[in-house]
């Protein structure tokens, strides 16, 4: 088998497989089906698409806790960004599937939230893709990190 | 400061800040211009779309080895998939910027290979979001791993 | 006011103004939540991404008469297209506004269907954005006109 | 042949054909890739992804006038939103394709313009895409109609 290694790969620290059985339960699951504009020529869910299923399983999370992204950068002037992300793609979605895309809270902190995320074929129930990412939150017109408002802070630490 | 963890997130091998500096040099670059379609209400580019970015610069960075992807799905029966990636987003991109987006082969083998790619500020030369991410080869049909096509795997070893 | 016209737009059949209240009753309507990436740096949604909230509720509405895309595709080799569109744009929607999308068949011939679509806010039932369009059936491969599948045609025109 | 027509279109103003060749020349010109991004399950370009194409034509050549849009929204509170428009859909293109998207105005005033524009395969010469349509300036933050910068207007109606 040809092997080449142009780069020491071992210096970085590439993320490993997620262990989806020893994570913590989901606090919200949402359904997704997928349509044409998700799919490539390749027949499958094109693979940044999932981070927009991502984000919309933690925005309607987040709107069941009381937190609108709209009231927040309105009232609040606070945007959440996303300040780090590992995907795992372990098998394909394709036109019409339904996926389950659930929300899992692995710490909180004031200024940013470190979650899990899975995606799964709500048939079968098979994994399709994982993400562990970091989200905290920014003055959208500085760019500056802000802390999460209080009583978010409270929700997600109670 | 408030800190709540509620798994221990050391079990999971999250991803470190990729050491740009010590990457290996770019075997291609690009440029791509942020428009309205790229930027949301934040006022931001969208995360998903880096990897609308970094998949343009693999598929011109493989062109120009002679590999292109609707060649390889009609004749070889290969689609190119990405298997798992981590995003580091350092700085946000607005409307109007310019960014370079470039490919940094790590490791070639038969059927995947390893890539850093880093998009950064045309003017200031600024860090904004790198990736990490492992590329394979499938049969677009049955979703199964093949070789990349020999030819190609000559060109990327050598 | 200045008014200068380099060209005879009389010469072109310029879509008008939709008349809503005349149109058909909706056939299908869905909700359709909007996130920040259906948004842009204007702080409304992006006006391609309509197309795509068109296209999930004739989708849903096909879905219900039988016709999935991927059966369609798979099997009878059929691919659905959009021949030809008029859009107009009559007030923005925004970042976590709920809209409800409605299909209204106008027409249903052999190989072609024209649909009316209406985009309204779930709330106060204003209308942000109507549709005219005409979609046709293809051999996804040669790109050809087909026919619809017969039992299709019977359906649309009960 | 079955025909049923469930409303009058006739009632409506459909779009007809664009006459192509009768139309003022272009006053800009971009080349465009095709990549996975812009595709579909289909094989083709998703029918959405045009608007993207066509904008980004506009907006290189709204620069080129000197009008940027991250400025005209920062410094004028003024933002470009698409009015209407009509689309016809000729043939598709599909991956690793390179299109010529064009610009030609067809009408100036305070407010708004009209503007054909023109999506050709850039090795054939084929029409690919046609679109109609006409864009407004507006305060982004109420959405009310404002002019367009005196200095605009006055450079697009030399």
């Amino acid at each position: 088998m040809v092997v080449v290694i142009r780069y020491d790969v071992a210096r970085l620290s590439w993320p490993a497989r997620v262990p989806v059985g020893e994570l913590p339960p989901a606090q919200y699951r949402m359904a997704v089906r997928i349509y044409y504009e998700d799919t490539d020529a390749g027949g499958i869910v094109y693979h940044a698409n999932y981070l927009r299923y991502f984000e919309r399983a933690r925005t309607d999370w987040l709107r069941q806790l009381g937190a609108v992204h709209s009231d927040l950068l309105a009232r609040d002037r606070v945007g959440f960004v996303v300040r780090d992300l590992a995907l795992d793609y372990l098998a394909p979605a394709r036109l019409d599937d339904r996926l389950t895309v659930d929300v899992r809270l692995l710490e909180a902190r004031r200024a940013s939230m470190r979650l899990a995320q899975v995606a799964s074929d709500e048939t079968s129930g098979q994994t399709r893709v994982t993400a562990l990412l970091r989200v905290a939150a920014i003055d959208p017109t500085t760019g500056r990190a802000v802390g999460f408002p209080a009583w978010l802070t409270e929700k997600l630490t109670r």
